[in-house]
């Protein structure tokens, strides 16, 4: 066992490819705190190589520029180099890299949420081949170290249930809309103006980068590689304020949350939709761009980890930590490849057997007779209506009809909101969202 | 790398002392998911013996009665036994237990507070000098994996401060004691009648058993090991309903909380007060019997974890998952002895020049000038008043005179409220509390 303190360090050599806002972040933060992680550690974390990709870019943390390459095989070519850290991105040039850095035998420290969720089986497999591990705490949650607590923290737990918030960028616009009154439109623009939102941000308002989150909770947590096919997505995109409102009048706020858990056969189900939550639960008060997760084990109970989910810092603070553990590897041996199969590699339950509450609004003619076309449709398909609101701020002739349903399977649902779309006396297409009532 | 699911599982020969609360959830809890942890870690975990005190008595899981001895040497001696899990609690026979399995080279795990925050220092020395690792993850809240999380979550962290709500029994009290109005002792007595407060409570509500937590918190965090004495530890049994209510009109709550932090000079202050707590914080939200544990790192920011923090059920969650780590080692090598020394070996800030604000009750004669005579001793010592609440229902000749207090360095305190003690107009010993801005 050696004493980190008083040992003669031992120099790992990264190779860092990306210096964008978490590639400069890890580069700034090792240099600030070198000294703590060596004491820490017993390792001197050095970056001695850096991959962009483009040279003449003006950056915000000041690289030698001897170290500097547009090429990132320099990095996994390099004898020298021990570790390869990928924050580039994107997954075609990102999984290139990684392949080949685990065919050189070099663990691989990644942020690449996308990269993993959609060829984490692939990149997974190549790493037993190579035993060369690969390490991704800032893939989910920033700085929350929720993959730690997921694969060690509770390794004697069947995972009962896991909610999260792990999108900042699509809570922070939920938030403003909520508190300020604005459109979707509107808080989109101040996110992208505060850095919270990207150009483009398509793959946060869709829900894709919190669904790619889920799924790497949902694979680690049930022992087999979950496929972006078997997870339902639905982006924040159409939120109108409406049904803000109404969500607010009822008890309940909207939150992108992200859903994984198994039912009494072990069928799992991921997904990550706006969703209506009880204004009284604790995620409910997750607000702006943090993050929290909350996880049921069957022996440790329910627990809740909140923090920062994006940004330079929280992010480069999980690379730092899983660098960590790689020059532990160094000296010890990989553990695993960073996924272990388990669990009878299980099976996805079919999205349309999900079962969930949901909430209904309808723009309907204000003539009697609709609630009773609409109630009677539901019930006909064995759906339980728990409330009904019929709000009286209307125009002349046309009125909103809101609909607490009690729970429902996602075909059945699906169905019967086809039907009432076809109703005359139904204005525009139904707005219809799921409910998590946390029981 | 092996490859846990498909590999023939080596068995891990378990000698658990303590088969009472948390031992018998170990043992059941262990059978119940025993084939998730083989898959999961590739280990056969077994309990092979058991320690108790009393062969005698019932209890709450079935053991095979050859395996049960009252003598632990039996499990440290028994060359077959590989790791030992204490917990029979106290810091006596424990202490001997835990030096005797590092000397037989058996890792340990173990929950006793106690024993790390009294004897840390001596038991990871020898740890050390043994290359055998002391795993603890159950010693602070249960089931929430913060010691795994300030050791290597954040390790790339110079921790700014933890604040925690670590002691179940005393927030559940303090709990109930606002919700439901009721007293110190009728609260402590509901806590016993449900399980939750021990026949002897005085660890808990003394603040020494979260005063442990802390001092283990913050041996971690700072690098050194934080002694008892260099502690502020003040328990909740003096907490009157009279200030509740005060507190509450002021805006805060009274929360059993522990603190941690370095000032700019690096000086470390552990503290476990009651202490007045905005009701708007996340924190001041923790009911009943549950632990919440707030980290500022300087990379990751601020970061909350949260669950059941104490109970059969959740410390065995932990007790587990130290198991799974200790397997591990067994085939990989221990990376440390469970404390790596860093940071200078901190120093302690003296207690007597912790700054705080504060709230100070005092029962003072009806008559004018009293306020004015207060004032003019705190103004005198430097120490603003931030509000002064003078309520209206009083008695005939005497009255409640609250004041908010700024910023104060304890000593100054204490000589204030000597002085004001000695007043003929202040009736009762003045009531005065530590107010947590969170700032
Ligand atoms: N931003 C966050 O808060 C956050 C949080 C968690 C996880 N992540 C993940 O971390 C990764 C990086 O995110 P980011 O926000 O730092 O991205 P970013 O700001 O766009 O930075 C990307 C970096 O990669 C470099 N790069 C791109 N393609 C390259 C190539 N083919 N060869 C060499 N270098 C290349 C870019 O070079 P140039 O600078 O020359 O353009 C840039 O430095 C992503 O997978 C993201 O999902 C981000
Ligand atoms: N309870 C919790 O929720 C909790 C949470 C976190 C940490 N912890 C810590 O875990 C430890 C155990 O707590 P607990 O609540 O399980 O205590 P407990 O219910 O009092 O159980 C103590 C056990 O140790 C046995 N024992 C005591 N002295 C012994 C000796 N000299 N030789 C052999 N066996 C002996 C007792 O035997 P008999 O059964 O024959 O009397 C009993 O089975 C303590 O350090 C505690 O601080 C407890």
């Amino acid at each position: 066992m050696p004493t980190p303190a008083t040992q003669t360090h031992r120099i790992v050599r990264i190779g860092l490819a990306g210096l964008g806002n978490v590639g400069a972040g890890v580069y700034k933060n090792l240099a600030k705190n070198a000294g703590l992680l060596r004491e820490r550690t017993g390792c001197l974390l050095h970056v001695s190589k850096v991959a962009v990709r483009d040279l003449s870019r003006s950056r915000d943390c000041e690289v030698p520029e001897p170290i500097l390459t547009t090429d990132w095989r320099d990095l996994v070519n390099d004898p020298k180099i021990d570790v390869i850290v990928e924050l580039i991105g994107g997954t075609e040039t990102a999984f290139e890299l990684v392949s080949a850095a685990l065919h050189a035998k070099k663990p691989v420290v990644t942020g690449n949420k996308a990269l993993l969720a959609e060829r984490g089986q692939e990149l997974f497999a190549l790493a037993e081949v190579n035993r060369t591990p690969i390490y991704f705490e800032a893939a989910v949650a920033g700085g929350i170290p929720i993959i730690q607590t997921v694969q060690e923290g509770f390794v004697g737990n069947h995972i009962r249930s896991i909610h999260g918030i792990i999108n900042g960028t699509c809570n922070y616009i939920l938030t403003r809309m909520r508190d300020a009154g604005i459109s979707y439109q509107e808080a989109l623009d101040e996110a992208q103006k505060l850095g919270y939102a990207e150009a483009d941000p398509t793959l946060d308002v869709s829900g894709w980068d919190a669904a790619h989150k889920a799924i790497i909770l949902a694979s680690l947590s049930y022992g087999y590689w979950v496929k972006p096919e078997d997870v339902l997505v639905e982006g924040i995109q159409n939120i109108h304020l409406a049904d803000m409102a109404f969500a607010d009048k009822l008890g309940y706020g909207i939150k992108l949350l992200s859903v994984i858990r198994a039912d009494a056969e072990g069928r799992v189900e991921v997904r990550t939709q706006p969703s209506l939550l009880p204004k009284s639960h604790i995620l409910a008060s997750v607000g702006g761009a943090y993050n929290a997760v909350l996880v049921n084990g069957d022996i440790v109970g329910e627990t809740l980890f909140y923090g920062k989910g994006a940004g330079q810092d929280p992010t480069s603070s999980s690379v730092i930590s899983d660098l960590a553990e790689a020059a532990a590897t160094l000296v010890f041996g990989a553990r695993h490849s960073g996924f272990v199969p388990h669990g009878l590699y299980g099976k996805g339950k079919p999205i349309d057997e999900t079962v969930s509450h949901y909430y209904v609004r309808l723009s309907v003619d204000d003539k009697p007779g609709v609630l009773g076309k609409v109630a009677t449709l539901f019930g006909d398909r064995g759906i339980g209506i728990s409330s009904v609101v019929q709000p009286e701020d209307l125009s002349a002739d046309h009125t909103h009809l809101v609909l607490m349903l009690d729970d429902a399977p996602l075909k059945v649902m699906r169905e019967a909101i086809a039907a009432i779309s076809a109703f005359d006396s139904v204005r525009e297409a139904p707005v219809w969202l799921r409910v998590e009532t946390m029981e």
